[in-house]
């Protein structure tokens, strides 16, 4: 059982997965993975992960068999366990609990592709679809606090898999960051009584340097304090507090705005590794009227030093003006 | 100018440095950094660096020579500009002031070799005494809130130098993971009376599985919640605030265990690259009894993915109990 565990200085949790016991010389990058046989997400396969929870096919279809659009499969390397309770516990000076939650894997389409805008706007929106609905049914399980979907494309952003997907982790805790977030987002709230994210919304559209896309309903745009090169964020235009209640209406157009935002990303920096993350307000929190989801992408371009790893402090020699600009022109290659 | 910019939900603050206008294709990790001639940080190149602001050589030996045992100067290529005012502004809802600091290199030895731990203790007793100097005449200058002691080896830890060498950053703030040690730290103190990081020495110590190496003076341990696979922490067993406090007849004590560590961390992990950082109380905190120092070593062996960019929520498969037992067991090789 993998096991949660808080550092006490401060608060973070982290997941310490103990039965997979390897030697440490797995762990040296210098040798790869083995990679062998045939892709276990590609149509024909769908005995090769574990059953499916959730797909898109035509109806009458049969799970685990073919004539999928995308499905969703409990990760079969899960980095935390679904069933069992939490036995929060103390070791000493120290906070534990059973590493309890979902690993779930959005297999993207059916076909081996390795890119997420390969897809036209209709294949990404059935893949943003099945992301909201699990969602709206891990939270019902109330031992989870929180939930975070997240895309890592190419192995320098480390992914295992080569073909298209994403993952959701259900989880019984609120990450630092997100916790972060919220209590940053809620101080701006109370003082100005107004969002934070709508406030900066509406400054990146009036302002328009840092605007990549300016659409009906959602924005991308290079936040002021980026940390990375061309980081780009997704944001509804209008305030909402979670994904999971996206209307059916808005689905298409926020496939149409990623599918946008990637492209003129990856042909910008020519395909590179990202990572994507929905960032939404917690399960365990019944009301945020301050919080307001949104999309991160972050291009992995630049290598993550010490400085940063050991402060929390970023450098990033990409104005998010320039970024901005650059993707505005570059155009969906 | 660099820009100081601070995020305004989570409070922040990143590096901006605008004015290095490179394309974005100079981002694109598939394109390795050209590097040609001699190595500036070689003996007998010192014209090839700014001059020196401080070295460890024989007395009487005239400054920017040969002769030099390690010496310290100015960063060619700076994150933050030592001339000028703070400047403190808003930018609409943002917050922003001049990147202002000093950003300086450690230059480890005089012959290239590319490892700290080929230096005898007497050699890395020197890197550390420099380190404390520039430190305490660095915190003089009352622009600056706080500094940081860092070191990356290897590429894959963001290293552009091969030479062996550590780096200085002195800035306006203080950055927000250093702030949240602080935070958790004092609230432990305000509660308990006591200093959490001596707690956990004192039950690292007792309970041993976790232990590396227990010297007279300092610890060498693998904290209960690390993030990464063998992320190792040394910490004075003398409660001690602040690094650049360390008397003189604890340096080589210090150097000893900081060669014994990362020896055994190069031993079990193949000579991995790693990063290393001094956590020490910000100079603008005046006291701070709460605040223990430490180093903290991190090496490189795991990609960090999507989900721990996008929530602070780490997945470490390595038990720190596994590591400790492996790094004990593989000794100084």
């Amino acid at each position: 059982m993998p096991e949660l565990r808080k550092d006490p200085v401060v608060g973070r949790w982290v997941i310490i997965a103990a039965e997979r016991a390897q030697r440490p010389n797995d762990f040296n990058p210098s040798v790869p993975a083995a990679r062998s046989g045939p892709c276990a997400f590609c149509e024909g396969h769908e005995d090769a992960t574990p059953p499916e929870i959730l797909a898109v096919r035509p109806p009458g279809g049969p799970p685990n068999g073919r004539g999928w659009k995308a499905r969703v499969v409990p990760n079969k390397f899960p980095a935390l366990r679904i069933e069992g309770d939490l036995a929060k516990r103390g070791h000493g000076p120290y906070d534990a609990m059973n590493g309890i939650g979902a690993h779930e894997v959005v297999i993207e389409g059916p076909q081996h592709f390795t890119n997420l805008t390969e897809l036209p706007v209709s294949g990404i929106r059935n893949v943003l679809w099945l992301c909201r609905e699990r969602l709206s049914d891990l939270k019902r399980d109330t031992r989870f606090a929180s939930a975070i979907v997240f895309k890592n494309h190419g192995a320098a952003a480390g992914a295992t898999m080569e073909h298209s997907h994403s993952q959701i982790i259900a989880m019984p805790i609120v990450p630092l960051l997100v916790a972060e977030e919220m209590r940053g987002a809620k101080r701006h709230w109370e003082y100005h009584d107004r969002c934070l994210f709508c406030d900066i919304v509406d400054n990146e559209r009036q302002m328009k340097e840092r605007l990549v896309i300016d659409d009906p309903e959602f924005v991308a745009l290079e936040p002021f304090a980026s940390r990375f090169a061309f980081e780009t964020w997704i944001l509804p235009r209008r305030h909402s507090e979670r994904f999971e209640e996206i209307p059916d209406v808005r689905l298409g157009e926020l496939a149409q705005i990623l599918r946008g935002t990637l492209r003129r990303i990856e042909s910008a920096l020519s395909q590179p590794a990202y990572n994507l993350v929905i960032h939404t307000t917690p399960f365990d929190t019944k009301e945020a009227p301050w919080y307001h989801w949104h999309i991160e992408i972050i291009p992995r371009v630049t290598k993550v030093a010490g400085f940063e790893w050991g402060s929390g402090f970023y450098i990033n020699t990409v104005p998010p003006e320039e970024a901005a600009r650059y993707l505005r022109e570059v155009g969906e290659a």
